[in-house]
C-alpha cells in the first residue's frame, strides 16, 4: 500500500483543518496516511501534552523518510509545512503542493517556484479527487518500477 | 568574509520587517548578508515586480549553497523560511533560528524540535547582538579549521 506523509499547518492556524481533514479522507482512499492526524484537532491536543517537541519531530521526520510520497497543503503559512518540503526534497520523495486559490494569499516564492515540487491550484478540496489518484498512481508506479 | 543568509517572511506577513532591519544591520557588522533585501520592503516590491517565481527560488537557493551560516528568524510562520531552513539543513549549514518571545506565537515542533538547528529565544532585536556576533565567530573559525 503506497505510503502517503499528508502536511498541514498545525500552529501556523488551524483555518483550514476542515480541508485537511477531507483531503486525507480522499487519500486513504488511495493509501495510507501516514499523517492522518493533522485532521483532527483533538488528536494533535492530546499528542502534544504527551510528547516533547524533539519526539514530534523525529516521529514525523522517520514517517517522512518512510512514505512514498508528500502531498503538502500550503494556503496557510506554516513553517512547519516548508520544513518538511525541504526535507522532502532532500530524501528525493515526489511532492504535490496544493493551494486554494481563493483563500486570498500569496504563495511563497520558494515553494511556486520550486523546480522539485510540482503545485496545483484548487478551489474545493471536493475538487481535487481526480489530481490527487493521478499523482498517486503516477508516482506509486514509479516506486514498483 | 563570512557569508550569512538571513530568512526572514515575505509574503507569510510583513509585520516584523523593522525587526529584520535590525538583525540584518547587526549581522552585517561581522559578515556580508547575501539577503540584505530582507528588511526592506521597496526592494522586496521592486525584484518580485522584475523576477519570477522560478528566478527567486533559484538565485536565493544559489545563495544559500554560497552561505557559511544561516540566521532565520522564525517568529512570523512563513512557507519560505521553513523551506529554506530544510534546504540548509540537507546542505549541512549551521542554522541558529530566533524566535521572538513576546509576540504570542507558539514556535512549529519541527523547528523547536529539529536537532539540526538552534533555537534563541528574544525580546528585542537589539538584545541579539551578543548572541549572534558568538554564533558567527564559532561557525565561521569552525569553516576556517
Amino acid at each position: 500500500m503506497v505510503k502517503i506523509y499528508f502536511c498541514g499547518s498545525i500552529r501556523g492556524g488551524r483555518e483550514l483543518a476542515s480541508g485537511y481533514r477531507e483531503i486525507i479522507r480522499i487519500l486513504g482512499e488511495s493509501g495510507k496516511v501516514l499523517t492522518e492526524h493533522l485532521g483532527n484537532d483533538q488528536k494533535i491536543k492530546e499528542k502534544d501534552a504527551l510528547m516533547a517537541d524533539r519526539e514530534i519531530h523525529d516521529r514525523d521526520l522517520e514517517w517522512l523518510v518512510e512514505s512514498d510520497l508528500v502531498v503538502a497543503e500550503v494556503t496557510v503559512p506554516s513553517l512547519g509545512v516548508g520544513y518538511e518540503i525541504g526535507r522532502a526534497i532532500q530524501y528525493r520523495k515526489p511532492v504535490l503542493c496544493l493551494f486554494r486559490e481563493n483563500a486570498g494569499k500569496r504563495l511563497s516564492a520558494m515553494i511556486a517556484g520550486s523546480p522539485d515540487v510540482e503545485v496545483y491550484q484548487y478551489v474545493e478540496p471536493g475538487d481535487l479527487k481526480e489530481k490527487l489518484k493521478e499523482f498517486i498512481s503516477r508516482n506509486a508506479a514509479r516506486r514498483i518500477c
